[in-house]
């Protein structure tokens, strides 16, 4: 893609992340990205419909191996955000029963952070994101409509049962936790109607929603790895008015994103 | 960042590139990152205040060298958007001489296309931009405001021979080429304080304008580079909906996102 010069905030999930770049919607990637300019860039893999037993054979061949790792920008944050559809009812395939979606995700944050994984990344550090709650009464109104029909395949209760599971996990395996869940939920002031505010389709994430996830990301990301905070990473190129007209390319040379941690 | 599975455009510039991420500005980079999922991702190298001048020892540093481009993914389109800060007056320190903006985008356009540049990319297209036309009232309000007030910087005419270079370059370098001056210039009816319309400050593009930008990436890119259009890529893993839940491994493996070329 380029050298290895500017690292990389990666975030894998369903179609709420891949959604999450869209102007329109004010996606929280593309403010993610703009955000980190010049810092980091910030990668979408995000894949409309997938849950985490059809995300795992996917991120095994898009993440690097460690040997591949030596050539690439490195991954400093991988955000991984699922349950959306692994929280579907049985009738649907895209439905995974909880604890296969526990063990699923923590299939993933072990296939970064265990030594003996081909996948092995010390230096990426995993944010676990729950899925957002439902809103039913959104959700069968959309598919009602459709020709023909669909049932209900979603309830508010089973994707309250995950969003719980993604925090078990976060605390088993000690990496960051976006409970954007407890979020969406205490701003709709525990009232499912209420969550059309941040939800389109009773499932995906419309403008507020995204505002929301932007602002939890950030926060976050202060709490829990504040090295790679915006405000704690340096441009690695420098700003044009430091720039020596005399000796520019010395004044242009890269920098580490990262003073205090000078990883890069 | 990844492993070698997603190709990538690439844009290279300014400040107008730069926040071409920005959502609340309607992105014309994060719009073709949108559009773009699961086929390219799309790389914001856009440097604030930069001109040709300091973005060619930049681009050294950030553009893989052959050698290296060997484990990374390919830059399948570079789209180089410079003139709005060269074309600046001589008095500031961003003016670069129309001569010499002229030999620099065509160096710039040499170290990827020549086979002898340490850079030579041969499956990289190339896309010149031309800087947008100045709203000299606006930018003199804009400037007049600040304090100590700055001098004009900019006049129209200069910008418009500086956009004209980069028609001129394209053509005898045999690349691809946005003429957004034009069509901006068009859309206001030739009219420079229309020009508001599209440009917030007399020289940044607003929401009109970024929305001009993106639909001129496409234009040019389904004229001159049909191939990476987007309705010509397929998505490098499949939709959910062709997995098959007995046999998922198989049915999620990466595809050539260019079926027609076999590119990847």
């Amino acid at each position: 893609m380029s050298a290895n010069v500017q690292n990389s905030i990666m975030i894998f999930g369903d179609s709420i992340t891949q959604g999450g770049w869209e102007t329109g919607m004010n996606g929280f990637g593309a403010s993610l990205a703009h955000r980190y300019a010049r810092k980091l860039d910030v990668i979408n893999r995000g894949f409309s419909g997938y849950n985490t037993e059809w995300g795992i054979p996917v991120f095994e061949q898009f993440f690097a191996t460690t040997e591949q790792q030596k050539h690439l920008p490195i991954v400093r944050l991988l955000v991984i955000w699922f349950g959306a559809n692994d929280s579907c009812l049985v009738q649907s395939p895209q439905h995974v029963p909880l604890p296969k979606f526990a063990s699923n995700l923590k299939h993933l944050v072990n296939l970064v952070q265990s030594p003996k994984s081909k996948y092995y990344s010390p230096k990426t550090r995993i944010i676990l994101v729950t899925p957002p709650p439902v809103n039913t009464y959104q959700r069968k109104a959309n598919l009602d409509a459709r020709d023909p029909p669909i049932l209900l395949d979603r309830n508010f209760e089973n994707t309250r049962l995950y969003a719980e599971t993604v925090k078990d996990i976060a605390r088993e395996e000690e990496v960051g936790i976006i409970d954007i869940w407890t979020k969406m939920w205490d701003a709709a002031r525990h009232n499912e109607q209420a969550l059309e505010k941040f939800l389109y389709d009773g499932l995906h994430l419309n403008d507020a929603g995204y505002q929301i996830m932007y602002d939890a990301v950030l926060e976050t990301i202060e709490k829990t790895y504040p090295e790679l905070h915006p405000d704690n990473l340096e441009m690695v190129f420098p700003g044009w008015a430091t720039i020596d007209p005399n000796n520019v390319v010395a004044s242009v040379q890269k920098r580490d994103a990262e003073r205090s941690v000078g990883v890069v």
